[in-house]
């Protein structure tokens, strides 16, 4: 039996009127892409330069300047046209548009007569294709694509398009089994999940069959990166590569005998996506099977509670399972990302809702402490457990930020947050046949086209800080179709009624389906149990051993200094404590907070001595837990997620 | 009133016969010595290439071979001789005598005409004096002077002295403050303390003027290392040089307004050895507080329980204040023998016994964990907890080994731990006017000259299993003296009985001083309270928060993987529970372990849920424990000090 993929509903068909996502989602448009253009202009005081446009004006302008950033700083602007398509998809807005169009001219007019798109190749006259293993040629070609087809998608403007298309098709000649071409694949994976975008787009086969390539021949031996100069003759562009085995890159053994989840985490997820997305346009059950094992063993063995993943700095990578350090972990904001969008992939076409689980938790948790609630700071790296002077003095964490910065020389996640945001509608809905599936609890009206027609259903939340949720069918018409629920994994209960009236449901793996002949006004209702609760974590991560987590709904809680002072290690809490919600109006824009009572040391009576027979005293406190998604928009301070577990 | 500062023992009159310490002090002539010369004549089949005595012939021989290994090479052989020369000044040993004679003939024929001797520099023809900062001439001239001192002392051989009086006396003419001469300080501290050697050898007052100057001027405005053309220009030796700011070297304010170690922990250490040296030849006491200060800084709060130092890799350095993480941590046995070699000085001039407590922490647990018990193998790294799988995939702990190796390609922590086992007696004794003291509890027998005469002692113990310390006095005649013997810090209680009567006795910052007219035949005996106990951390130490160690007399107990299995960071101990001693003979060649109750999670019950809300079953059981310092003698595996404390 063949499996249908879930689609996407068109960014134009939801519109998202969230209490909780809007103070985010609105920023987008608002501030973020006006700030980031500024950015990628070099126009922003204090923030570090981008040169990103500069590089593009620099190769059409032939004046002799050289390229300056990293080899993929083209893919800045890349993503920012690609987050302002989603914006503009969702609504016009003629002042975005016009600069986005002046950005594909530059772009188009950085394109070599052959297709051949890259600033730092073009303007440093490199050898293309030369250097897979560290130059980001493919992967900065694949960032390219997603803007273009998704640019193309918002406005039907086919400037962008044809350029990536002319791209695409060079790549073709270039890469391939057939004698002559090179044999190679990306060091850094993104090419193939967007050529399997332009396919869809375009329906162009040879865009599929190339990502297909890259995907079946990744890992084979002889591997290709020995061929290569850099690792021939040791002279690397990056000195950190010689350290770098074949795991890190995700070649030390064919790609579809992986099973681990191994190696740099963005390069990671991004694979995995294209490999999602190759099992359901070849109907690759075994592959398919094969990414569930990766994405069982990620989100069983390598991933942090609020959805994030990368243990360690260098290499920015997966570790060993159950290695979970919170606080020199990497977790950066783009690996989450990335597993947001391999989760939502296996979803898709398998339907299961443990995938859209892990999306919300990527989500609601690490998404957004990667953004200030400014829109204009951002952190790379989501530690779960900070303590300031010592992030700032002791090297081991010098990845580690203690607040969040404007941008960064390699600024790959601010704009990648920004996409997303922009995109939120990709995992709120999806539809199959004649199946609206409801994924995330956003406040939207919906309109999506099913095999009954045109459905149209208003969802109203108050979520995550409130449970109930109510789905209203609205239109004119309405029709015999299905609307399929997640039931969150977390919930105690979840009781279902329509127009009123409890029901029981059929729930099949973590979807409620309810089938009728639906007409329009007809209401259910949810009650989710997002109460707060206490996680205990595999004790085979041995960082969490004695400790616990507050959680409530998808989203983690973590103590901050700015309202429980220092020393936040010494908390102890009892899971049995009484929480007691606080709604506080006047923090972070009106959050949704924990109190409970605790205990910890007295630090007045500590001593001074550094070793010595006698405990600590303890005293007892009221503590105040704030979402960690929040945490680090009240100014430097320390910050814990799990807390040590009183007997 | 004039300090005057306590003399060490000459080494051959010091015989050592300690059943604990001549299980590793034999090793030294009898394995250590003959295998290093090996290794540094690049014998040693499995080990990496350490170049150091091929580097000599090939400046000799002028055979045009490159110069190989580090630029600090020479260290090597230096260090080794050195340690040749304590272990010949204890007993004869012809071979080793004429390997050494054939060393020295090398080094000689390496000096340049005018003095200069280092073979990466003359080799290279790289121009001497202008890296400082990184280039570690006059640290390799430091050990290198320390080799001739001690060689000449051992066998009353002036060929190396005058190698390197001629080396220091050019030295003398290229710094110092005069106009023309180099205002520049060694990047890495060693020569400072080197010189005030040479100078109590030879009487040469402008070497203690030398050792002076660098450390008077040492982070006096502009910093020094600004006008060398690696900081001006950014051509770094070693590119991680690019990051260290001056705390790294200790130049970021003038040396003598420093209270806080900072920076490379070795660096700092033997920085310090020199600022006491020099506080005790000018009768400085403000720069002795200040010595205090640094050492109360580094004791008190950035000194892991088993003496170690350096709480991160990168930068081997000191972070800040109760940062003490306990597996990430650098540990570098190197650091541990300059915090050694710092507080014996800081004893010596002072006689304040928490000095020496600071040494035999230093010695009976970071120094051994160093080395393995055949001799052959080394740490550089001594962390306090290690799960071999996260420290083997983890990049943030890559400096940590899982075994210990053969050699490194920077090989400092061997012969360094080879010259501090050979040279014991400088720590266990002091003399000075009419007093013996008795720092370290290991059997021997030694004579001493005071006022009173030559007097002769035997001190039998079976320390530190056993706290009985038995001192007979020796000799055809005694004498009116005042015996004075450490009463370390950690005992509960100390009795004291002269000829089997107890005794009241005085006790002065850590000594106890018994002056009497004694007649050979007179025994003292000492009850030493060495029982096990548990010690808490300061909860400022974020890491130990909650935690535990096993420590018993000054050795530090540890539990491993080879006694106790895996999942060590569950164990929950109460300080309560009750140990017993057993003796197993057959363990580490005779060990003192500790069996105590305890709990822990039980694993087979333990899920497979990264998350949920269950807490994990503990389990009873029993554990053992064994000293810290024999650690990873029994193939790889987990390891733990700080266990969890049971309410």
């Amino acid at each position: 039996m063949e499996r249908q993929r879930l689609k996407s509903v068109a960014l134009n068909k939801i519109d998202i009127h969230d209490l909780f996502w809007n103070k985010y989602i609105d920023l987008v448009e608002d501030v973020i892409l006006p700030f980031q253009w500024e950015l990628i202009n070099d126009q922003v005081e204090g923030a570090e330069k981008s040169y990103c446009i500069r590089n593009f004006r620099t190769l059409i302008e032939k004046n002799g300047e050289p390229h300056r950033g990293m080899v993929f700083q083209d893919t800045d602007v890349a993503k920012w046209l690609e987050a302002v398509a989603y914006s503009l998809a969702k609504k016009k807005n003629g002042h975005l548009e016009e600069l986005a169009d002046q950005a594909i001219d530059l772009i188009e007019g950085a394109q070599c007569e052959d297709g051949y798109l890259n600033t730092y190749f073009t303007i440093t006259g490199k050898e293309r294709w030369t250097n897979l293993l560290e130059g980001h040629e493919l992967y900065t070609a694949g960032h390219m694509i997603e803007a273009g087809v998704a640019y193309y998608e918002a406005t039907g403007k086919e400037k962008i398009l044809k350029v990536v298309r002319r791209f695409a098709d060079y790549m073709c000649t270039v890469f391939g089994a057939e004698e002559g071409k090179n044999h190679g694949y990306p060091g850094h994976p993104e090419v193939e999940l967007a050529l399997v975008r332009l396919y869809h787009v375009t329906g162009e086969k040879r865009y599929l069959e190339l990502s297909d390539y890259f995907v079946r021949t990744r890992g084979e031996k002889p591997c290709y990166f020995d061929t290569e100069n850099c690792r021939k003759e040791g002279n690397y562009m990056f000195p950190e590569f010689a350290d770098f085995e074949n795991d890190y890159l995700q070649v030390h053994m064919p790609l579809r005998e992986q099973t681990k989840a191994e190696g740099h985490a963005v390069r990671a997820v991004y694979l995995y996506c294209a490999m999602a997305d190759l099992a359901s346009e070849y109907q690759d059950e075994k592959l398919l099977e094969q990414c569930d094992k990766l994405w069982e063993n990620i989100t069983q063995k390598r991933m942090y509670i609020t959805g994030s993943i990368g243990s360690a700095s260098f290499g920015e990578r997966f570790t060993c399972d159950y290695d979970l350090p919170n606080n020199t972990n990497y977790s950066e904001s783009c690996a989450t990302i990335g597993l947001a969008m391999f989760s939502n992939r296996m979803f898709q076409i398998t339907r299961d809702g443990k995938y859209m689980d892990t999306v919300e938790l990527a989500l609601y948790n690490t998404l957004l402490s990667g953004i200030a609630m400014d829109g204009k700071h951002f952190f790379y790296v989501n530690p779960l457990e900070v303590i300031p002077e010592v992030a700032e003095k002791n090297p081991t964490m010098r990845h580690v930020k203690t607040t969040r910065q404007k941008w960064f020389g390699v600024a790959c996640c601010p704009p990648n947050i920004t996409r997303t945001l922009a995109s939120m509608g990709n995992y709120m809905y999806a539809v199959g046949e004649n199946t609206l599936y409801s994924n995330l609890f956003i406040s939207s009206e919906i309109s999506a086209p099913l095999e009954c027609g045109e459905i149209s259903v208003k969802l109203s939340a108050d979520y995550p800080d409130n449970g109930e949720i109510r789905y209203e069918i609205t239109g004119k018409e309405a029709g015999e179709f299905v609307l399929a629920i997640r039931r969150p994994h977390y919930c105690g209960f979840c009781i279902v009624k329509i127009n009123g009236e409890e029901v029981s449901y059929e729930e099949e793996r973590g979807y409620i389906y309810l089938e009728r002949s639906w007409q329009p006004g007809d209401i259910v209702e949810l009650s989710l149990d997002v109460a707060f609760r206490f996680i205990h974590c595999n004790p085979r991560v041995y960082e969490n051993i004695g400790k616990i987590a507050l959680v409530r709904g998808p989203r983690v809680y973590c103590l901050e200094e700015a309202d429980n002072g220092n020393y936040l290690k010494s908390v102890l809490v009892s899971p049995e404590t009484e929480i007691a919600e606080v709604y506080r109006e006047d923090l972070l824009g009106g959050t949704l907070c924990a109190s409970f009572r605790g205990k910890r040391i007295d630090y007045s009576n500590a001593g001074t001595n550094l070793y010595g027979t006698e405990k600590p005293a303890y005293e007892e406190d009221t503590l105040t837990a704030v979402p960690y998604c929040e945490w680090n928009n009240r100014g430097k301070g320390e910050m814990i997620v799990w807390l040590r577990e009183q007997e």
